[in-house]
C-alpha cells in the first residue's frame, strides 16, 4: 500500500474527550472516528485489526469443533419472551417497533435466537454435541459510552453455543472452549488470566472471565505470582484429551478481580496486585434455556431430554482497545504480529532521490511477492514527521531508506517493539523480516 | 469436515412458503433458517457461500484502488436531517429512539455518513481522488419481504463511495467501479450485463443497474443477442488505462429492464428477450451530498470546492440467492467453484467398511493437505439419500468410494455441474480435482 494513496487520517492533538490511552492512540492514528456516542466507523487502519483480531478467532474456535454461522442483528421479542428475559433486560436493550408495529430489538445477545435455531432443527441425541458461534455486531444502549471501544453501544462480539446431552459433555464442551480462548489469547499476543465470575443477566451455575494484564486496566486484579512464570505449552493441548486436567492447571492458580478477591485464599508472600481488562467471558447454564424454549432432544429410550448449554463470549472490537492498553509505549501503538494491521513498513525519507526510490520500491516488490503486507510512506513529509507517524500506528518493523545509507545499498530496520536499529544490505534485511 | 459432527439441517419438504427456486433451495440445503419475516440466519454451510462472495468482492475491490473501512449499523438522524432525506426516506427506514429519547436509525445506506467520514477528515485537494468501501448489514423495513434472501429486510450489502476533485476524475471513479463490477460479477461464474438505470432516492446524474440472467429472474430483461459471445478478456482490462473505452464496449451494446425497454433503439433481428436480477447499482450524483452536507476541499488557488461523488452498491446476500437462481437443476444447487461452501465432497458408500473407511480418509488427508476444502460423508445414511444430498448441497465434485470399485483401488468421481462420472485411480483423482 502506497500511503500517498491511503486513508490514514492521523490526528495532531490529543483528543480532548478521549479519557483512556488506547482510546487517543486509536483516534490519533486513524483507526476509527465517533459517529456518535459509543457508536464508532473503523477507518482502513482500524478494520485491519478487526479482521486480523477475528480471523485468528476463527481459526482456533473451528480448531475447537465450533461451526460458523451468522445470525441477524435484529431480533424478534417473541423469543425474549418465551425465555422471560424480554422484561428482565432493562434499558440497555434497544428495543424498536418495526412498520408493522411489531416488537423487535437489536441483539445484546444470543442465547434466545441460537436456543430457536437448535430446537427448529435438531430433534435426536445424535445431533449432539454441537457447537455453534458468529461473529456479529451487538448493541447496548449504555447509559453512559465511554473509554472509545472499550465501552461502545455497538460493538463487535464473538458469541458461541454449546449444546451437549448431559452435564458431563457439557462441562467437556465448556473446557474445550476454555482452553480454546486461552490459545486465542495467546495468539493475539496477550496474558489472560481466566478468573471465577458471576454469571449476571446470562445465569447459570459456572463461569469464568478472562482478564489480560495492563497496566492501564480498568479494575485491579488480585494473582498468584506463578502466573508470570507459568509455562504451559498451551499451543500444543489436544482438545480430544487432558482438557480437565489442563483447566484444574489454570483454575487452581489464585487469580481474582477486585470483587471477588479473598486474602485468607492465597498466601500474602505469593500475591501480586496489577491490572486488567475483561475480554472474555464464558458460561455454563445448563438447561436454563432449553427448559424455558423446549429444545428437547430424543434419547435412544424415545424419552426427551432438554439440552444442557453453555454460551461463550469474546469482545472483539473490545480487544482492539485492550491490545493497545496492554502493548504501548509513549510513542504510539506497539502491535503484536499477529495482528499488526501491516507487517512492515518502508520509510522513504527521500523521495524524489533516484536511489532511495529505487531501492524503496525494489523492496517493496520483493516482500509483496512473498505476501507481506506492506504500508510504503511514499509522501514528501518531513523524516520526523514520516518516523513519529510509524512509530504511532506501531507496525512491527520500520525499514528506513535515506540517501547517505543508500550510497553504500544499505537499510536501516528498526524493530518497533523493542526499538533496536540495525544497519543492512538487501540479503540480511530479508533474513530479518522472514524471522 | 466431517458431515457426521456437522451441522447440516437438510429439510426434506419442500417449504411451502418459499415461492421461488433459490429459496426452496436455500432452506432444503440447510443454508439459511428465517427468524423472522425478511430476516435469516445463515448456517455453516450458507455463511460459506457468503464469505466467499464477501472475499472476492473485497479482492477485486482493493485492486480497482478502494479501501476496506467499516461503519457502524446503527446512525444518527441528525447526519440524515442535514442531507434532507430523513423525512425524504419512508417507512422502509427503520426508525428507533435510545434511552435517552434520541432519533437513531439502522442504516439502509450510508451516503450521509461517509461524507461525514470525509469532511471530518479531508480538507485539501491533495487527499483525492479516495474511495472507501464497507460490507456491512443494512435494514430497510420491506412492506412485504419475500423471496428469501433475494428481498429481505436485514441484508448483507458492499456499498463504496468515491470522492473526486471534478467531474471528469469523478466519471473516472465511476468508470473503475464499473469495470470491477464486470470482473466480480465474472469471477462469481455469472454474467451481468450493465444497463442504464433510474437513480431514484439515491439522486445523481448517471447510474447503471447490473442484471445477471437467469431463466427464474424477477424482471423480463431486453438486449442485443450480441450479448450473450462477447469476448472481452474482462480480467486484463487494466484500471490505470483503456477505462472509458470498455465502458463504452458495454454500455453501446443495447439492454434494458422492462420499464426502460425502448423497441425503436435496437433491430428487431437483434433482438432477444430474457429474465434477470438486479445485483448491483452505480451511481453518480456528483455534489448532492457535499454540497448539502458542506464536504469540501481547499483547491491550489485555496478556494473551497464541494467533492463530486459516487456510490456503487452489491448485495451480497442477495448474491447467494441470485447465483442458485442462475445456477441449479432439479437435483439442486450448482455451486460454481469460486464460491462453492467446499471444494469437493467425498461419499463413503460402506462406512464400516475398512476398506471404504480407509481409502476415504487417505485421500481425504491427502486432500487436506493441499489445502482442498472437504465435506465427507461418513454418516450411516443409505447410498441413495448421500448422493442425492451431495446433488442438493451443489458441491463441485463428489469423490464416491463404494466396495465394488475400491476392490480395485478405484474411485468414481462426479462433476456436479456436467454430471460426468469417471472411474479413476488415485493419481488421475488427484489430477482431475486440481485442474
Amino acid at each position: 500500500m502506497f500511503l500517498s494513496k491511503y486513508f490514514l487520517p492521523i490526528v495532531k492533538d490529543t483528543p480532548k474527550d478521549a479519557q483512556i490511552i488506547s482510546h487517543r492512540l486509536m483516534l490519533r492514528s486513524g483507526m476509527i472516528k465517533q459517529d456518535s456516542a459509543g457508536i464508532y466507523s473503523w477507518l482502513p487502519l482500524g478494520q485491519r485489526v478487526l479482521k486480523k483480531i477475528s480471523s485468528i478467532i476463527v481459526n482456533e474456535q473451528n480448531n475447537a469443533g465450533a461451526h460458523e454461522i451468522l445470525m441477524p442483528t435484529i431480533q424478534s421479542a417473541e423469543l425474549w419472551r418465551e425465555s422471560g428475559r424480554y422484561d428482565d433486560y432493562g434499558l440497555e436493550m434497544l428495543r424498536i417497533k418495526d412498520r408493522h408495529d411489531r416488537d423487535i430489538l437489536y441483539g445484546p445477545t444470543n442465547e434466545e435466537m441460537i436456543t430457536d435455531i437448535f430446537r427448529s432443527h435438531i430433534k435426536s441425541y445424535r445431533g449432539l454435541p454441537l457447537n455453534l458461534y458468529h461473529i456479529q455486531w451487538k448493541f447496548r444502549d449504555e447509559i453512559r459510552p465511554r473509554f472509545g471501544v472499550m465501552r461502545g453501544r455497538e460493538f463487535l462480539m464473538k458469541d458461541a453455543y454449546s449444546f451437549d446431552l448431559d452435564q458431563n459433555s457439557s462441562f467437556t464442551s465448556y473446557n474445550k472452549m476454555f482452553i480454546s480462548y486461552l490459545k486465542i489469547f495467546k495468539k493475539l499476543g496477550l496474558t489472560a488470566l481466566p478468573m471465577e465470575a458471576d454469571t449476571g443477566p446470562i445465569g447459570g451455575d459456572k463461569s469464568h472471565e478472562f482478564i489480560i494484564l495492563a497496566d492501564t486496566g480498568e479494575s485491579k486484579v488480585f494473582c498468584d505470582r506463578k502466573w508470570l512464570n507459568l509455562s504451559v505449552d498451551i499451543d500444543n493441548i489436544n482438545y480430544e484429551k487432558d482438557l480437565e486436567q489442563n483447566v484444574s492447571l489454570f483454575t487452581s492458580l489464585y487469580a481474582a478481580t477486585d470483587e471477588k478477591h479473598d486474602p485468607t485464599k492465597i498466601d500474602p508472600s505469593n500475591l501480586i496486585e496489577t491490572r486488567g481488562i475483561e475480554v472474555g467471558h464464558i458460561f455454563h447454564f445448563g438447561t436454563k434455556y432449553s427448559e424455558s424454549m423446549g429444545a428437547k432432544v430424543t434419547l435412544p429410550d424415545g424419552s426427551l431430554s432438554p439440552v444442557f448449554m453453555g454460551s461463550y463470549g469474546i469482545g472483539v472490537s473490545r480487544l482492539v482497545g485492550a491490545i493497545i492498553e496492554s502493548s504501548h509505549d509513549d510513542a504510539g501503538i506497539i502491535w503484536p504480529e499477529t495482528v499488526a494491521p501491516f507487517d512492515l513498513c518502508i520509510v522513504n525519507l527521500a523521495v524524489g532521490n533516484e536511489l532511495c526510490d529505487e531501492m524503496s520500491l525494489s523492496v517493496y516488490n520483493f516482500l509483496k511477492g512473498r505476501n507481506k503486507e506492506i504500508l510504503y510512506d511514499d509522501t514528501k513529509e518531513s523524516a520526523g514527521s514520516k518516523l513519529a507517524k510509524m512509530d504511532l500506528i506501531g507496525i512491527p518493523f520500520q525499514i528506513i531508506i535515506g540517501p547517505r545509507l543508500a550510497k553504500d545499498n544499505k537499510y536501516e530496520i528498526k524493530n518497533r517493539s523493542n526499538g533496536e536499529k540495525h544497519t543492512v544490505d538487501f540479503n540480511n534485511l530479508i533474513n530479518l523480516v522472514n524471522l
